[in-house]
């Protein structure tokens, strides 16, 4: 089991850093005082990335030397908001947030996984009736096979879990968000997951 | 039953005007020839299009006399192919083709729909292991009800049919088609459509 770091306390982060302690790993959680983040990173392997996306690549580019060698686990959604609060746009139409981050962590290896569901999907795929998907977008193949261990230890069934490929894909995933908030309005704030049906 | 024009004659608008004739309709079939666009719409009270995405817009402005007071489907992406042939960007990243068309076309009522799958399951959705969905997404109720009946007689179950809301969330269903080279790509040329997995 490998030391990860959850950077990020609210209802994603936290809910993460539950599961992923039953699971057996040791977890740590950064929240937002200084030098929490950098701490938290700098002791881990795997770093998951569950702060509000729309900060999400000025924060993570201030932990450059923190998050050098390391896997980050970007599962955050950059999106300028309406106001009922739901997403309403993307920050990068036409790009992604994973690959700006890619792009400012040179050194990290980015993968971009779990955020096309609702934040409870994420640790309880199986409380679905239909088997949901995860995706993984990354450069490089032997980190997604870190994370997709990862979500297997989190009870994601191994063929639930697709390799879009490169990091570039992301904004497929990302792009996903948009579906939120109609289907919040029009089926409640119910566990749900972008899925492919076939 | 009603009158239906279908602009294109690719695969898409083919096999859409099979199927809609298989279930009792009256299908007129327009493809390049000149005026055969504009004639098919004058006769049609639902016009749907199958045109490729990247020239919809332009073609359809060009028809706004005879799409005035009509239904207009939009069933296409509007996309930036790759090398492979498959979609590999947005032509409006931020916005979608269905608002402008709705911005080009006052006088008609545009519905969003059936873009978020393979063309063979926009007319044999039980064909799917998973039951797929479909979205609407336009601004008149009126027209999303008639285009929804127009799905039930193609096979699609009422349940599998979410309405969105307005014109606006094509945005989320047109990004969609950012999933399908990948998908293509890890899982071959079978049907499948991006559907909620709840």
């Amino acid at each position: 089991m490998s030391t990860i770091a959850v950077l990020g306390n609210g209802r994603v982060g936290g809910n993460l850093a539950a599961a992923l302690t039953r699971a057996g790993h040791e977890v740590r959680v950064a929240g937002r005082a200084p030098g929490a983040a950098a701490d938290a990173a700098r002791a881990a392997r795997i770093v998951i990335n569950a702060t509000p996306g729309a900060g999400s690549l000025e924060r993570l580019a201030a932990l450059r030397e923190e998050l050098r060698g390391k896997i980050l686990v970007d599962v955050s959604n950059a999106t300028v908001d309406g106001p009922d609060g739901l997403p309403a746009d993307l920050i990068y139409p036409g790009s992604s947030l994973a690959e700006h981050l890619q792009d400012a962590l040179p050194g990290t290896r980015v993968v971009k996984t779990l955020n096309t569901m609702l934040f409870s999907v994420m640790t309880a795929p199986d409380a679905l009736a239909k088997a949901p998907d995860a995706f993984l977008s990354g450069e490089d193949p032997q980190a997604k096979h870190v994370v997709r261990e990862l979500l297997v230890s989190l009870g994601w069934h191994p063929e639930w879990i697709t390799d879009l490929g490169g990091i570039r894909t992301a904004r497929a995933t990302e792009a996903a968000i948009l579906f939120v908030p109609h289907v919040i309005r029009t089926g409640g704030f119910a566990p749900f997951a972008i899925s492919i049906a076939r």
